[in-house]
């Protein structure tokens, strides 16, 4: 999602290395030690505003997130909340998604959400989908072995594409949902984005599926 | 689709076997040779009223077509049509799409369709769906190497259902459409069903697989 530029978000995010981790390359491999157990580590590919990411380690003290935001403006915003109230079990980082095997070594992490990526609608920048099979490698690279995607998006192209994406790429589904809000999945967290364009009458598409 | 029953429709069906084959069986693995030429032949699985595939026969001669259809009433009807206008690529079969390993040998059948599918919603009645691997077993055995199904309905369950069983059966995903009449899907044929439906608001999903 497009953000206006927020003044001074660059400075917030490098005074608070301790919610917006700078030497991230530097604890691949010893995430684990970073967090201080050996609880499962989840990452958020485009945590944007973190409203996801922050709602679930809330609610899942005994898992690890990560929030992965390029985009300074609405990272900040997710910093906002940290420091607010902090969790011990939160922490973003502001690099590339298609970066992420300099960051975490092979299967050192158990799960990858995906929210309401950009959809990129053209054909010629297809490669740039999250769901793209190039993403798909380093996700594959980095999980361990089975690990799973779970994808949600109010965008109907986009998930026709990922569907068939994942599908080509091997990757076996769990579960799909064609309209999120009218089933029964439990325990939904909403994303600012969700929560606006579902209120509009938009359909949240999403998909459990493993490697 | 459930259809009230229709007088006569059995002795119909018995006094026209020119249209809907009885001997099915003596024409395995020899359909070509029944057909009197060397197209592909292209199997509709509940076949109906059959108003698409009598559409798709007349769309395209140089394809056989099969329709399937085990309850007597709707098939009376699609039968009704070849006997006003016959077409020479267009027959029909009273047996059950469960059976079809007796009536067609390895490898005949060059694509299966299925059309808005009994969605069989109950999870002990998973099996009888027609994308469920029980039948998926019998597609596959029919079809060429690498033959292909379309699938499309209007019920949002079967088709997340479908999804994964076709995803989990190993089969690979060509295209998925989850709003087909809004796509730029060209040469659609409505089925009776789809019409009433469609033109009520309802969505159609459709996807292109292959084993």
């Amino acid at each position: 999602m497009r953000q206006r530029k927020r003044k001074g978000a660059h400075e917030l995010i490098l005074a608070h290395p301790e919610y917006v981790v700078t030497d991230a390359h530097e604890h691949r491999g010893t995430w684990k030690n970073y967090f201080g157990n050996s609880n499962p580590i989840h990452i958020e590919v485009g945590t944007g505003k973190g409203r996801f990411v922050y709602g679930m380690a809330a609610a899942h003290p005994d898992i690890n997130y990560i929030g992965i935001e390029i985009q300074e403006s609405v990272l900040s915003i997710a910093l906002d909340k940290l420091i607010e109230e902090p969790l011990p079990n939160l922490r973003l980082l502001h690099v590339d998604g298609s970066s992420l095997t300099n960051y975490f070594e092979d299967a050192e992490i158990d799960q990858v959400y995906l929210n309401f990526s950009d959809p990129w609608p053209k054909s010629r920048h297809a490669k740039r989908r999250l769901t793209s099979s190039t993403f798909l490698d380093v996700y594959k690279e980095i999980l361990r072995p089975h690990g799973e995607i779970h994808f949600k998006t109010d965008n109907q192209g986009l998930f026709e594409y990922s569907l068939t994406s994942m599908n080509n790429y091997g990757m076996e589904f769990i579960q799909v949902w064609l309209d999120l809000h009218t089933s029964s999945f439990e325990g939904n967290i909403m994303t600012e984005y969700e929560e606006k364009f579902s209120s509009k009458g938009s359909r949240i598409y999403r998909i459990e599926a493993k490697f």
